[in-house]
């Protein structure tokens, strides 16, 4: 089952600089990681914001939320889950 | 350039049913050739809802305003459109 | 997968009392049968609204749609889908 | 009387992380108090976010407002309380 | 247990002067009857609006919602409905 | 005059306990005497939140500002004020 | 007491010419005699909208209720009134 | 002085062809003389509705107002306008 | 050109208590002569709130933006302002 | 491709002056850097905010995000981008 997820980051604009940089290496590990298992298919950036919308996929919402919070900026998200049903349009 | 796009048809519940039926298969027929052309990626329906997300790709926003408003139920629609920027964790 | 389900009725004040009627016996003929099949758990009236809250159960947010979609008030709902993960402290 | 109730908590992301296990122990064991008490009956995640939705039984709203307040976490807690009426359809 | 109750009458302004006549009067009536039942124990009008505040008193929401939907307006009442706890500082 | 006012207390979680009882003890006298004064009517505990809704009586709401911001919690409070009009169904 | 109220006028885009044309002149009219009674002490434009902001001083709100409720379009006015209290850096 | 201005036409689905074709003629008429005029500058498209952003020069907002209200759609027109002050960074 | 301007002080409720009483007389003092130069004309308190609605006047918002920010309380505010229009039946 | 960009300045008010002041200087450096590369075309101070409306222009969304987010203040930007198509009515 597919989900569309929003994710803005609530990084303290005053914030160790340098703890902010090994979250980002993490995050971009991780992100891997979730792409290679075939939970994270997309992901965009919101242009102006620290934020982004990622199309995931996972087997329900319990294991969506396994991934969301294994990544490390978790505790500075908000985020908000769209379920994702089929549509008979669907170019795929 | 790809636009996350949300739609909400306000069809109304007493419309009639000919013409409901006539722009479904309308908007089926145009969703396809969208897709064809490459400006409708994906499309979701948001369970519960005549509702939809689609993933769409285009040079800017007015040849997507241009596809957008093709589409049969344009009259009915409510649209959100929200473009996207690349993001260094896309896995594509 | 659970979900918590969100529903308001938007029937007009001034619409026919023999539909009305109908379509609320059908609505009760098919919440039973979403009911013996597993996928409506628990519904509870909305104070003061035609309005109800509604544990559901399906496989997907796909079912789950079609299970919505089969209620003969369907065109008449505003309906909000919130996915539900499991909770560590769930007395179930 | 039923009740739903959601619950988002405001955890400060740099807080403590002694405290923090030591309010999610106490948390779950109050949890657990309270589910034998016949007041707390389901509990859900809502995916990506540490924020519940549950169910609640409580004589009235003083009582419900006394089981929330006694949860360990409660300072930290942005909560909504929705009462429930019975729907003639409720499965059970 | 105590209820706030906000109603919004959505009555149409080009509405039959006679019905809106009858069922203002058929409010009151119903009004008096559930005040005296003990139910409805103050009520406040919105001003500037065809809204109003009120007090209600109910074993549990879902006598409250009977005692709603038991208005002649009920069709066309937009319905929020708050349940209220007991305060250490209520005057009462 | 009426006014039904609505608070939301803003005190952080890790707030000193000493300042918070004495805040707290200073609220309920300070309760005490507005009540006396006829201002404050009644006072309900919004459940599951450290706020509440009150009834107040004020000449106007100059004389209603004097006193919430008696309130030695006052810094600390979100508040809206809803002005009451009445209401011929009123059962008082 | 004075008051801060906005009116947004709900007036369908389809309605009858000569029945806006009577109604905007009988608004008029009433507007002078509010203010010549010292209840209607501002009126604004909203620019590009069918609305207004307006000063208005009442007793209280059961009185200003009574002078809005008087106007000729108050069925098709959506109306938010706000309490005002003085302010000691009030120039008058 | 410059504005900002939104503008979402609410025209009905299933309004007259005939007369929407004449309104967009007479639109398109207006917008060339204010634009002669020096009070509209810029207009743009928002994507997948109709609907529109502005750019206004106006001596102030009673001007802009006349301007706004003569054109053909004003009555379908919801309009939100957005004063703009001079930034020391702007280009111009 | 009026302008209705809402403003709402976001001091901290733990602020320097000298640094407050000096940016409320600094507060009074500016209000003052804002009011000799004619650019405030009223203002009220909002009951209930640390914030005020203000009537202000000033050629253009450049020069309303000037006068706000000169405020000493402006690093704290939340301003809104609405842009007011001439109606014909403003009483004065 | 034209946006329009809301900007909103998070500054702490007791923030520290010269790095605001640095800040500040950096801030229009880059602005008139962006202004010569044609990204920056108008820039409007929203009146008694500190806060700007921005039209930019960009290939598309990921150039739009990187000079957004080369402007110092980024880490305190609250940022909304609207994407802008051509308008048939657009005087230029």
């Amino acid at each position: 089952m597919e989900f569309l997820v929003e994710m803005q980051v609530g990084w303290p604009p005053d914030g160790d600089p340098e703890q902010k940089k090994m979250l980002i290496e993490g995050e971009h590990k991780r992100a891997v990681e979730l792409a290679k298992a075939g939970m994270l298919k997309r992901l965009w950036r919101v242009p102006g914001r620290w934020a982004n919308f990622g199309l995931w996929e996972a087997p329900d919402a319990t294991e969506l939320h396994k991934a969301i919070s294994s990544l490390p900026f978790y505790p500075w998200l908000d985020v908000k889950v769209h379920p994702l049903a089929k549509h008979p349009n669907d170019p795929i």
